[in-house]
């Protein structure tokens, strides 16, 4: 029941934790740090992977299937590539187990030894590159434009339901083009969609901008970020791009024979979001009632609960209500009626509530009597009796109204949380009393960003798209400084 | 180019793999057993992912997500699983790599070993049950009807492209339920679900029936299949059902308390197909030209060619062109207009037909002239000149006739392949001469069926649901019978 979660105030994170579980969204697995997306959550994954894989599509990517293992000696040809990700393999040895003959149960096979270790892939950069050297030969081969859906595994130490995980669910974009600029042109569109996707879809405003040097992917020359903030305050990297120049194709040995003849190395691009995103989802909305879902990602948009005492009263108002849900599903809206008979209509109005069904809509002899409906809405709380007359067309409205209101409540919660510091005091003060994102002056240097990382956590978050260039000193060398950087704690 | 194919009488086997290759199906990888799904493969494996999801929801079943690795222990807690499974597993030992200080280059660290070994899944009964046995308490909470889309593991010696690989893609269903007769319902229901696919959108006729004990899997009590009989004549395993009894939920102590409030253990079943069902569409319908594709999972259904000489045709063919692309679209046809200027026609039809696209329309200058089109559908490779005026209308209805007809070819073709043998010689010879399904009777004995299959390679591939009854005799022992079994060599 909703009211056993914790609440925000007293133990955000464990508010968290307890919503993703209580909603039946994931839960910790067997396995160390991998979690079992329940049929709940991975509804709402469902949703956004017919999003994201509709604009891939609308922009003319295709998708494909590279192999989970990745042979050891692939990983060492892109130098940084392989320093960002060694330290979180999981690695394959073998290929058969046997009974144990001497104290029974199965034991690893010490004879089917690997040659050469796999890795299991934590990102497929590599496998993907050796794999297009074949398929690459001429600028009439170009651009390729593909996108993979994949798990991945990163052997993380300290591991969160869908916010870090061992292993994650993801998609994965590798573009391999003919110039620079198209290669780089691909990288802002790709961040722009995942920015059109978190705000249309997730309800959530996001900051575009790229990384600093050390805050950059493995491998690549530039890393563009969308950014979201939690309800704590905290910053959330929701969505990367990659310009990874043509470190991969010198690796692999990618060239290409230009229009005039000439042969060159290809340019790339990668980029991918993550079941992250429904850490993201949950993070940014909900409350201490439950999770607050978007329309547009919600399995089920309205939930309607009968309230009766006799079975004569549940047929009639069953009789309205199959009406209803005629009506509601010619307008392709998702609903569910629940005349289960084991649960009182309080419980389900609790369960509904921490499960972020945006609306539900209630029915007694009352409203029988009055041809009326109440409809509360999820997100507010607010309820109102409304003639059943024309019913799902209100409900159609209603619910672009909440999706619009999820917005602007968390771009209105961002705006009062973004804030400016002009000094090392300014700066802490914020973090220490307040959160949120930070614009502040930084010299430039990685040096000055790993200092400030370690005095206070804080992390450039990125340096926005569009920044406003301004002459100014850094909050923590004195130094000259050309624009603000946005500073955060973060997930 | 089509004509570099094997024909399927020269090497059919070559055959299919020089298919598979050229069409842009797959490709081996750099990873032993492991195949890359290129985009056009993968674009079929879509189009059957979302039919057949389509289906499983439509039948009350919610998809989830359970970890890719399985601790070792979890394996030997089910005798007949372990020993179906341990020979074939890739096991993680380790989670770190290192620098290797010596030699340059990264190692395995041997500091990151696991405590206990993780096994890639080859199927998920293990983990899953594990997990039912916190979901599960209360009859209540049954039936469980879970999918899972995944990827898995099995390290298999010798593979083939689709077929047989190390890793591929499936959707496995892990239902729990309270009676063993709902068990049996639900096992039976997937079949009957896989059959219809296969036989309305693969376009592929199967037989259903049930494996002896000897062809079970590992761990189930019955296995149901749908066998397809491929163009040399071997049999073509394409999904199974398995009711597991009680065999997991013992495991893994999986109880419900009943309605008369007794604790039982939980009645499974799981189910599934995989990307090996491309293998199928392949070899069941393709000639020597290329591909054969049923319509309702073309990518592309129909592709339009403009015949030119000067670009002042090009332009006059792309407006009719353009208006009938529009109508085509409006009837949710699938159709690419090809006017790219690098290749010639006649390439393109090569092309297409090596991809085979159901319809090909081609418009050349005296098509302008007569107002009409010429229209090729790549099952027959006949070709009619018809009216533009209603064109998308013929073919709508061409479409479905495509794919009713190479339903009833691949009918006809096993009709003519399945053959009776009452005597070991005729058995013999039919295997030797003709290939194809044999129904003969068999005395019921794993000894006899080893026997048979030692010397021929021929395997009883089911036991068809509603068999007739018949007395009769062992081809092979002589011993009596009851009624007659499937057999055929397989893939």
């Amino acid at each position: 029941m909703a009211k056993e979660l914790t609440s925000r105030s007293e133990n955000y994170s464990q508010w968290y934790q307890d919503l993703v579980i209580k909603a039946d969204l994931a839960e910790n697995s067997a396995v160390r740090g991998c979690m079992v997306i329940k049929p709940y959550g991975y509804a709402i994954w469902e949703k956004m992977q017919a999003e994201l894989d509709r604009m891939f599509k609308e922009t003319g990517h295709v998708n494909a299937y590279f192999p989970l293992f990745i042979p050891k000696s692939f990983f060492s040809r892109e130098a940084d590539h392989v320093e960002g990700f060694a330290k979180e393999c999981a690695v394959v040895t073998h290929y058969r187990l046997k009974n144990d003959e001497e104290n029974g149960g199965i034991v690893v096979d010490s004879d089917a030894k690997l040659e050469e270790e796999l890795i299991v892939r934590p990102t497929s950069e590599t496998i993907i590159w050796n794999t297009y050297r074949n398929w690459i030969q001429s600028h009439r081969d170009l651009p390729l434009l593909i996108n993979q859906w994949a798990n991945v595994v990163r052997w993380e130490m300290r591991t969160r339901l869908f916010l870090r995980t061992t292993e994650f669910l993801w998609q994965e974009g590798h573009t391999a083009h003919a110039t620079e600029e198209e290669a780089i042109e691909e990288t802002q569109k790709m961040i722009q969609v995942y920015a059109n996707f978190v705000e249309n879809f997730m309800a959530l405003p996001v900051i575009q901008g790229v990384k600093t040097e050390n805050e950059r992917f493995a491998g690549a020359i530039d890393t563009y970020t969308i950014e979201a903030l939690m309800q704590d305050g905290k910053a959330l990297q929701s969505g990367t791009s990659h310009f990874l120049g043509q470190n991969f194709a010198k690796a692999f040995d990618v060239k290409f024979t230009n229009k005039e003849g000439r042969e060159e190395f290809v340019w790339a691009t990668s980029w991918g979001v993550s079941t992250r995103l429904m850490g993201a989802l949950v993070m940014a909305h909900s409350d201490d009632n439950g999770l607050v879902l978007p329309p547009r990602l919600a399995p089920v948009q309205v939930v309607i609960v009968p309230i009766y005492k006799k079975s004569e009263q549940l047929e009639l108002i069953a009789k309205q209500v199959d009406a209803i849900v005629a009506e509601l599903k010619g307008l392709g809206i998702s609903v569910k009626f629940d005349d289960s008979d084991n649960k009182k209509p309080g419980w389900k109005f609790a369960e509904y509530e921490l499960k972020g069904v945006p609306v539900r809509l209630a029915m007694g002899p009352r409203d029988l009597e009055n041809g009326t409906v109440e409809v509360a809405r999820r997100d507010t709380m607010e309820k109102k009796v409304v003639p059943i007359e024309g019913v799902a067309g209100y409900i159609q409205t209603l619910l672009e109204e909440i999706q619009l209101s999820i917005y602007n409540k968390a771009l209105g919660f961002r705006n009062q949380n973004t804030f400016r510091a002009d000094s090392w005091e300014e700066f802490n003060d914020i973090l220490k009393n307040k959160g949120g994102f930070i614009s502040a002056h930084w010299d430039g240097t990685t040096e000055t960003e790993e200092k400030i990382k370690t005095e206070t956590k804080a992390t450039i978050r990125c340096i926005p798209l569009n920044n406003e260039p301004e002459e100014g000193t850094c909050i923590y060398s004195g130094k000259p400084s050309k624009q603000r950087v946005l500073f955060a704690l973060s997930y």
